[in-house]
């Protein structure tokens, strides 16, 4: 089959309809146009690995070619559904896959082991308003504000230490082991948080994520020790409260994130250094705590997270357990959803047993529908295999959206000139394709995290190309989050630098300009925030889509190249105005229209 | 010469007349006694080395014995002068000289390389008397007490931190190469040790050496950056002003610790980071501290105390380095000396030439008389070799008295009952017999510093056995050194955890009173402060000695066993009150007496 000619694309509705994920029962129209009168098959593969291929019916097209189609049910498939084709001739066989970047979009032959298409088969896709058209502000509590009088700092662990000054630069204190001798705080508080809601308001954010609130004795606070209660260097739970309040009154959302798969060490449940007055499962056996815990010789071997032995892992599923944190009347999920909080953050989501989370999601949707659960997961989250097991993040009743590393991976590869644009838009797209759409909208765009180096660090300080990515980021689909700090120009190499105190008072101010202005046409901008995508194919150092919604079309096109562009791909037709200038208004007309952008430069276009 | 019987005692006045040390110019009178009529002669050993001999007369005596005696002239032999004697009959020739622990008194047969005597010959001896009969306070600034309202930490270093508590135990910040990654402080002051002046006066105290008060990165002070100022952390120049005026106001004197060998490579001299304004050494060749230091290979390599790059030697004889610190009108000694700093100590002392010492001394007596000089001397002071020269510190115009390092050990060693009382009356005898007796009343008796483990800790936290060893160190010559925090029970081991800080409201009571208790019968008694020492031989395990002066005796008998013993050795007559228990009156007759101690006991028993 040396002359034949093949073409499916899985994004172009001409060939897969209705394009990229589907709730089951769906009927999904697969077809596949092939230059030559052959036998033409579709194998399908399910979530749980049974295959099945089908016949696919032939049409003769104008053009000589023939048009192969068949019509999927995937009322059976909830997961995802994968296909590939196979294409008999005589005694020839070959196969049609997905390219073997498994990006969807257009395929490519294979002699053997074709990589499959996948087809997200949902159950359900539900994402509050309020969050998928939000804005959030992500805060480090302890490198935030301390919001007392004086700076003085409340209730401060004993054997710890205290930054000398509010900028100094962070470190971890190790031992000669590596391990950490001594935890290390800046003095961060909920009252500080309280104090800075107009600043973030101001901003434009309408959403903090806090990094956990929980007592434990480190200062980034993923290994809890106590989750009834606020952390005493933190706060209290009426200060908590208050904070709910004053944030909602201004119309700012509160997500929590919590660590479930493990505990510290030194916490009541377990209680290693004997520090609570509860028995923990390390102090007896008879603990009532003793079977959330995975001990291998009891008490000094334990599973741990990576092992670590002060984060000893949960037994997630043990009735007590799920009891303790969703399932009780007064149960974790309960008591702080009650005191305010809008949103979960499910910290190493990876960890959760399926069952685990889908039980939080249940009990979150019967609290209040309107409460939202997020995922933390690093990869795409529609396929995302761990431990050997593909998981059900985005079936519909686990989370309804997650943290979007693999969009920060690509735009930073494209910023700096590792890729070119239409390999960005085929990553995005295939992200497009692959995600429930509430999930894609509702996909926590990132440029960094508590986890991830400073932004302006990875891009070598170079302001002008962050404010390319910036610019992107509050115009793609998905709910641009903040890392506080970012907007003022912190920089930080790996954890902890990346972990830096808020700069107060000493803000790169153009920066922080530039993040006031583009969050205010992101929120004023239906299109930005609800509109569909269409990445237009176009100069390769040029990355331009349009957002459409109903009547409205804004149009991002940005310069990552040291030269002008003059983009006359994208036929406009219409007045326009540069959102970013409003003085710039254009007049187009249709295939004619020219657009010139200057070096490292953007225009946000939007139809007048 | 197999049945000689000889006798030399040098500690005895029948052997050696003067006692001890000698200035020069003093004949001392020097005889041996030997069973047997031969020659023997007296080989004298200059403090340069140059050897010369002398025959000894002789004289029968009516016991069967011969006496063979010398007078030395001291005149042309500063320093110290050692003696041996060789012993000729016919053919055979043996020696006699120093036993083979070098602690002086009874000595033994050599047939080659005999050990020599010591004969200490001094130029001039005096210490003021405010020293001589006073009591030391020794503090670390940072962690003695913060005198700021709410402990508020003024002018806090960048890239350091503070500890989170008060009572957190230290730590030395280290980075993966050991090196120190940040200073770590508790926030200490001067104006903590003004507010605590009262409490150091009502423990008896009328001395305080303080640690290092220069500018200086770290929370310890010894690596100094400006000796021109106070650090900004501990105060101000006036404040020190300030504490040095109420404390002599209340009868305290103020002692200052001092580093001249080396400084901080992060001070206004070397200025390696640029921390400073002023060029210095590291900055340029042509930087007026250029020459205070000692490059190999400029800038990068230079010579620096035990090889730590952050603290470069001094060239401590370069002209404008004495001018600077000692010699110029405006010199450091003479601005604190101003300011009212009543005495200097000489941190490593072992690194300064002598040159350099005898000038300082010179200006501190052109200063004032009444200031003192201290070594910071770790061996008998009076023979001390270090980068294998003899150093010439108590000969007269040096220090007047150093850290008495070595009762120390001996104390420590009786107490723990690793030598007996017999070995430690020579270890003692051997240091009255050395030093010039105002070097000897001088003596800065230690039980522990900031550079050796808390003495609390080094007794296993017996409580019972520090206050024998306490009852030692106040009633014995020498001045009684208190390090901070050793009075309220303090514990610790080596550096850095020997310098925690001192727990207020959390003090050892029983302790505490003991120390008042003590350092008041030191304080009362001219007999402690001034008598003559004569140490008895008693039981092994009883430690029994005499303070005379003039016609006052105080009488210290100490157990360190657990059995009471009865002491019959010392012929007490007269009327006697036990100072610790005045209820408790003794008549003792002669030869009669009989002295009961109880097991780990003491009594200091005074004539009335």
């Amino acid at each position: 089959m040396n002359d034949i000619q093949v073409l499916h694309d899985s994004q172009s509705i001409r060939f897969r309809r209705p394009f990229g994920a589907v709730e089951a029962g769906q009927k999904v129209k697969i077809s596949i146009n092939i230059n030559k009168d052959i036998i033409v098959a579709i194998e399908l593969i399910k979530f749980d690995g049974t295959k099945m291929n089908m016949g696919m019916n032939k049409e003769y097209l104008n053009n000589g070619e023939f048009k192969y189609s068949v019509e999927i049910d995937t009322s059976d498939a909830l997961g995802i559904l994968e296909y590939y084709f196979i294409l008999i001739d005589g005694y020839d066989r070959v196969y049609y896959g997905n390219n073997d970047n498994h990006l969807g979009g257009v395929g490519q032959i294979y002699t053997y082991n074709p990589v499959p298409y996948q087809i997200t088969v949902y159950e359900k896709s539900f994402v509050p308003r309020w969050y998928k058209e939000g804005v959030i502000y992500h805060i480090l509590i302890d490198r935030f504000y301390n919001g007392n009088e004086n700076k003085i700092i409340d209730n401060i662990k004993g054997n710890s230490f205290i930054y000398g000054r509010w900028d100094d630069s962070p470190m971890y204190i190790r031992d000669s082991f590596g391990k950490i001798a001594r935890w290390d705080f800046y003095g961060g508080n909920l009252k500080g948080i309280i104090k800075k809601l107009d600043y973030i308001k101001e901003l434009g954010a309408n959403i903090i994520k806090l990094s956990p609130i929980f007592k434990s004795p480190s200062c980034h606070k993923y290994d809890t020790a106590d989750y009834e209660i606020v952390d005493e260097m933190f706060g209290t739970n009426g200060e908590f409260r208050e904070l709910c309040k004053v944030a909602n009154s201004k119309g700012i959302k509160i997500i929590l994130d919590i660590v479930l798969s493990y505990t510290s060490s030194d916490s009541k449940y377990f209680n290693k250094l004997g520090n609570y007055d509860d028995v923990g499962a390390y102090n007896s056996p008879n603990s009532r705590f003793y079977d959330w815990y995975k001990f291998i010789t009891y008490p000094y071997r334990y599973e741990s997270w990576w092992g670590m032995d002060d984060r000893p892992n949960v037994n997630s599923m043990q009735k007590e357990y799920v009891d303790y944190i969703i399932s009780g009347d007064n149960s974790i999920i309960n008591k702080w959803t009650d005191m305010g909080v809008s949103g979960w953050f499910l910290n190493v989501t990876d960890e959760l047993p399926d069952e685990f989370i889908e039980l939080i999601r249940k009990k979150i949707g019967e609290i209040n529908k309107d409460t939202v659960l997020l995922g933390d997961i690093w990869e795409d989250a529609s396929n995302k295999i761990s431990y050997s097991r593909r998981r059900k993040y985005l079936q519909g009743n686990e989370v309804q959206a997650a943290t979007n590393y693999p969009l920060r991976e690509s735009l930073i590869n494209f910023i700096k000139g590792y890729i070119k644009s239409d390999k960005l838009r085929q990553k995005i797209m295939s992200l497009y394709e692959n995600y429930p759409r509430e999930s894609f909208y509702g996909n926590i765009n990132i440029l960094g995290t508590n986890d991830t180096e400073r932004i302006l660090t990875v891009l070598d300080e170079n302001i002008s190309l962050l404010k390319l990515l910036i610019a992107i980021q509050f115009t793609l689909p998905g709910v641009p989050l903040i890392y506080y700090g970012d907007e003022a120009g912190i920089k930080g190499g790996r954890e902890p630098d990346n972990r830096r105190s808020y700069p107060w008072g000493k803000e790169n101010k153009m920066l922080a300009d530039f993040y006031h202005k583009i969050i205010k046409i992101r929120n004023n901008e239906d299109g930005l925030k609800k509109g569909k995508l269409s990445i237009f194919e176009t100069d390769p150092n040029v990355f331009a889509f349009e957002r459409k919604y109903e009547n409205e079309s804004v149009i991002v096109l940005v310069n990552v190249s040291s030269e002008a562009k003059l983009i006359k791909e994208i036929n406009l037709s219409g007045d326009y105005v540069n959102l970013l200038d409003i003085s710039e208004k254009y007049k187009f007309a249709g295939s004619d229209s020219v657009i010139t952008i200057f070096p490292y430069d953007l225009k946000i276009l939007r139809r007048i």
